[in-house]
């Protein structure tokens, strides 16, 4: 494979600073869209991104900024998507330029609203990238301690395995180690599932459930991902992998999810929108939910889900946080 | 099986005084052996035990007191052991009474320090206690969440299925919710294991890792305790229920943690002895350290085990812990 391709990230949250920050470890370009003008020209001046992880430090003369997405998806060979996925399809409507042959990987971790996909189907069905050049970038990672340097654990997924080992080559650091796998559905899957199992841990806690509570919740919820992907898309996967438990965990356990912090609010008796207003954005777990319990409806042989269909019930039902909880409890062991 | 079978707890640390407790919500006497007269006394006088989750009260009327170990145990048909495995084995020698027909349920996470044995196997091959009359309780369980009464789940593991559902049926309340193994070695080995998982976390805490790694540790550790089980005896065991990965999440997570808070003192430079002199305790994790290594390698088809490993040569090979992780990292994925 050539290995002389051009990265250009697209999207300037925190997780895709901590991706251009990788990046930059090893590449002397790195192309890198993000909407914000200002935060460029701060990024220019300062040599850090003003609203997010900001004390990841970058060498400026490395990028490639912009904050129009054509000049960095035509400048680029390898796309990397980190753009939040309520606003992915926005995102992608801009684009003028072609995707032809582009190797299309995503970091996001979620179903795009619109279509009620995750990012990868998303990618195949809307925009028709061949499965062969679409990948997965997945944690357990913070973005956070990225920037800290503090070592964390890529899996990079793709159906092309040349294609996964170059990204993870390119990604792997001191503190950062990498390695690939070929289930792009499963992987996708899970990171949008633990997210959903991450407001069930919010809910509990705000409802007063303890670390005992806690412990049981995720022993089941990993076996609930398991059953949910394997109804999806059944391969030979072990669900303890990093890429699955560990993502689930790293994200359960956090206090700083904000998937996690959605469910405590709505635990402690907020509503939807008034949680939603409060946290002046919208956790991806919020639509994860609808999507996973919609499309396991669908399916000929249903997941029992019974995590999954709390969290739905309670969100989208304006059923009783407690209630559902207390009814929750017993299917769980 | 007949149902008037009388309870006795020999034990007065916080996980003993967590079982006299749930015993109380179902049962009309419960014997309770501790060591100290004085704990005893003023048991009976504030209807709590002073030392340990001094917060959970009882009503006295209905607790057989004793700081004799023959006097409940003669009196009890079921007794259940929650002795600190590093003092059972002395408190073991004091019984005179005999242990004929009685069913002896162990709630000790541990290894019996003379034996090298989990706490089944020592009462099986030194007691003569035949297999069928052996059980374990395992969580996940903080005994402070019960004393809170908040809700908690236990499996209670018996060769025997009606013994399990007799105490699973007689330990369960509004607050705990219980079910029934026939994996009496899987669960008891698991009990032992966490700690040791535990103490590595710890350890990572210590040396300053972070919560993305504590969540590809966690990851590998379940993949290792499964390695690990199913190497001392191979069954049908599914290593994500609440007994196995459930149990080692709520140590592992827990800053609580007496493992835990022993690795943090190794990985933030303590010696063994200095660590354990300023804890004025004995981890658990310690003992099962050297006994799952030891016990591993005497195997024939030895497992991996690259964390166990890694704690022992910290814990008793005098290794330097920043250099043992680092190569450990890289066996980890």
């Amino acid at each position: 494979m050539e290995r002389k391709l051009r990265f250009g990230v697209l999207g300037g949250g925190s997780w895709g600073t901590a991706i251009v920050k990788m990046l930059s470890e090893n590449l002397e370009n790195v192309g890198w869209y993000m909407r914000s003008a200002s935060a460029i020209r701060h990024l220019k001046k300062e040599g850090h991104n003003p609203n997010y992880i900001s004390s990841a430090e970058f060498d400026v003369s490395k990028l490639q900024l912009s904050d129009n997405i054509n000049t960095i998806i035509d400048a680029s060979d390898v796309l990397i998507f980190v753009i939040p996925s309520a606003f992915l399809e926005n995102e992608l409507k801009n684009i003028k330029v072609s995707l032809d042959g582009k190797i299309v990987f995503s970091a996001i971790k979620g179903i795009v609203p619109e279509s009620g996909l995750i990012v990868g189907e998303h990618f195949h069905n809307v925009y028709q990238i061949p499965f062969k050049n679409i990948g997965v970038i997945t944690g357990p990672c913070h973005a956070e301690e990225v920037a800290m340097e503090r070592l964390s654990y890529l899996t990079i997924a793709c159906a092309d395995a040349d294609k996964a080992e170059l990204l993870a080559d390119t990604l792997k650091s001191h503190y950062i180690r990498t390695k690939i796998s070929d289930d792009i559905i499963g992987t996708e899957y899970a990171a949008m599932l633990k997210n959903i199992y991450a407001i069930a841990a919010g809910i509990a806690h705000g409802l007063g459930y303890g670390d005992n509570f806690q412990s049981v919740l995720m022993s089941n919820a990993i076996r609930e991902m398991k059953g949910f992907i394997d109804g999806v898309y059944k391969m030979k996967r072990n669900i303890n992998d990093s890429a699955y438990l560990g993502d689930l965990l790293v994200t359960g356990y956090s206090i700083f999810s904000r998937n996690r912090m959605f469910g405590n609010m709505i635990g402690k008796g907020y509503t939807v929108k008034s949680a939603m207003m409060e946290m002046n954005m919208v956790a991806e777990g919020y639509y994860a939910t609808k999507s996973a319990y919609l499309s396991n409806e669908k399916r000929e042989k249903k997941s029992k889900a019974p995590i999954i269909k709390a969290v739905y019930n309670i969100l989208y039902q304006e059923k009783n946080p407690k209630k559902v909880f207390t009814k929750l409890t017993e299917k769980l062991d």
